[in-house]
């Protein structure tokens, strides 16, 4: 994008701005993470990114259907888990799987199982939620964020 | 910054070298990552980049007044962290606060807290240290981050 | 390399594919983050990847003699350390160790010591393993970071 103030048009005359990519492994399972991510994802697709996400490890088991809106909060902040739980409640706060699909239903997330972890945990595809684009290798999220405007892992 | 190698300079005849930037997340509030995130902006900031912090979660309730030095080691590292703490105030290691306003000190620090984390532990502006710069949501990260040279989530 | 599709060659007419770059912090000392770096690492340098990877906190306490393959779980996951490492066992998975031996193999990873870390936990270069190339300040992480493709930590 920022070359496009420094370089003169090439010949044609103009360019296409170009869609930013925005681009997270999700290796976590926890509560706190996931709405983390999701923020980020929601807003980022809110505002035209293209969003990829790649879930490994603990983030895979929570790709496993009915598990999302189960996940807790990790050990460090586990006795805050129920209060939090409520507040989020209270305040109609969607969970994170609903933030999911609400994502998805924007037409710019991409959702990506990683595959050697699915072998790991026995998992297979029809464990999994069906909005789960492909299952992927590293490779294939390297890919991606390579090319990606923000790469992050959480 | 790469591109200066490459490519024949713009006519006029010379580049402007560009500060170069990093974005950090600070979803954690343990002492761990909090030093971490620390000990690498601070470098950022003598090494002439601009550091942008966007705090939230975790990260957001150690903004509040008093809180970051009592910033402890996560449930996995809890056994250590008597130790921990004694040993850097035997190296007189400066605490996180102390690093946190050094950083500011340099005039290259920018420090967000995240708007939807506020609300979600009931934080207000006035109880967070003066430090902070602005209240902001996610998509003005996003915008700090895809130009930034480096983006982390810790 | 995005940038080739755009531009025209320079004169002299044409570019030199370059090779690309993983940069990551492995802030972590447990067994699940550094499975996870090391698979995005190893898939890497099998793809042509440059990686760097620069160990800091509990991930260098991980690059002392001895000390990763003794790597387990994190509190919140500790309960299924039994079964994960059995598991990966009958898979005939490698060991972290054994992962990073590969990789430093290829000749395409640089493997990278903190320095304010080591004297923190009172660590000397001869407790780490032989692969280790460089004891490294955070200014020397920034350099390789602000010039890689994709900037992770762990």
């Amino acid at each position: 994008m920022f070359i496009m103030d420094r370089f003169p048009p090439p010949v044609g005359g103009f360019y296409v701005a170009e869609t930013r990519k925005l681009a997270v492994i999700v290796q976590s399972g926890t509560m706190d993470k996931l709405l983390c991510a999701f923020m980020l994802g929601s807003t980022a697709v809110a505002v035209d990114f293209e969003v990829h996400l790649y879930f490994t490890f603990w983030g895979l088991m929570m790709l496993r259907k009915g598990a999302m809106d189960k996940a807790g909060l990790p050990a460090t902040y586990k006795h805050m888990e129920e209060q939090f739980k409520g507040k989020l409640e209270k305040m109609n706060y969607p969970t994170p799987y609903e933030m999911l699909k609400r994502m998805k239903a924007s037409g710019r997330l991409k959702l990506y199982a990683c595959t050697p972890t699915m072998e790991m945990f026995d998992i297979n595809r029809e464990d999994l939620i069906p909005e789960v684009d492909a299952l992927a290798g590293a490779a294939t999220f390297l890919d991606i964020a390579a090319d990606a405007d923000i790469t992050l892992i959480i």
